[in-house]
């Protein structure tokens, strides 16, 4: 019964996915996610209050694929797990799929009401939390000169979500991760102790 | 008649921001800018052939203000240069006003249709270029080491495009034009000779 439920709810996700890819996140609807997924509405608010509550569980998806790959990346010193941090881009185009459209689309949206954008708000500090805690260390390891981690640590977040849009709004434009990685060695070189 | 002529065309045009602001660009229809623009469905198409017409109208009068933007800040040397900039960007914001959030969309539809795709990438490939034009100065100036210009231009605009995002998406999140000086510097560092 458990595992069924569970099918129910990953069926559901994918409907979802392929919804909002072709109608967009306002356009769609849960009665066509319904008919996609072969479900009832029943079912589908047994396990989703709203379709924002499904939206945020794709995107909370595509964040631990990205947490996942950042983890992975640490190496020795700080340098070098930003550098090969920046091997983990395809990773994170590839689950982001036909999703990343529909994210920024919800955060175009989010950012005129002030509830959503309090709850969606929350991963992105989290990044900045992140990097920051990895700049300082970069400076007690002497890896970096004393900069502001915090600011150093925008840079960083900056970069990394101007790749991601480019990498989405025009895949083919150039070889991203090349560009990601080239990126990071002239920050990395403006930190350097 | 002429200068009747450019009102309603102006009078058009920020009727088409006000609905592609309220309804999103996909969901607003020549007969609501029309309706918001007090003027007929033939002096809509006499001055525009579709409303991605007046999309790229007003996309271009915001491409207009970022160059005016990037002239005006020339300075004596590259570096002088590209640290200036940043101090364009509450300019870039306000003439984006409420429009970044319709360009989003329209870029994010017209990244998935080709022919409307050439028609916008060409603003984008624009500003590659002039940066890449603009490093290769530094280096014969003797500001810069002897880098890849393009990949450092490419560094240049993806910090850029994130910032630009940031901004949008989150005003209040930090203070924009500071994180944009504090990141320029950093890079300037790590190109410099």
């Amino acid at each position: 019964m458990q595992q069924r439920s569970e099918e129910t709810r990953a069926r559901i996700l994918d409907a979802a996915v392929k919804r909002f890819a072709i109608a967009g996140y306002n356009a769609a609807c849960v009665d066509e996610i319904c008919a996609e997924a072969g479900v009832s509405k029943g079912a589908f608010y047994h396990h989703f209050p709203s379709k924002q509550a499904v939206f945020l569980a794709l995107l909370q998806g595509w964040l631990s694929t990205i947490d996942a790959g950042l983890e992975m990346a640490r190496q020795d010193t700080v340098p070098q797990t930003l550098i090969h941090m920046t091997n983990t881009l395809p990773a994170i185009f590839a689950a982001a799929d036909e999703r990343l459209p529909m994210f920024l689309e919800f955060w175009l949206q989010a950012s005129r009401d002030e509830a959503i954008w309090n709850n969606t708000i929350a991963p992105y500090r989290h990044y900045r939390d992140y990097f920051a805690s990895l700049v300082t260390q970069g400076i007690v390891e002497g890896s970096f000169k004393p900069v502001d981690a915090h600011a150093a640590a925008q840079v960083i977040l900056s970069l990394a979500v101007g790749l991601v849009l480019q990498g989405v709004l025009d895949p083919q434009g150039a070889d991203w991760q090349k560009v990601a990685e080239e990126s990071m060695k002239i920050l990395m070189n403006g930190l350097a102790a």
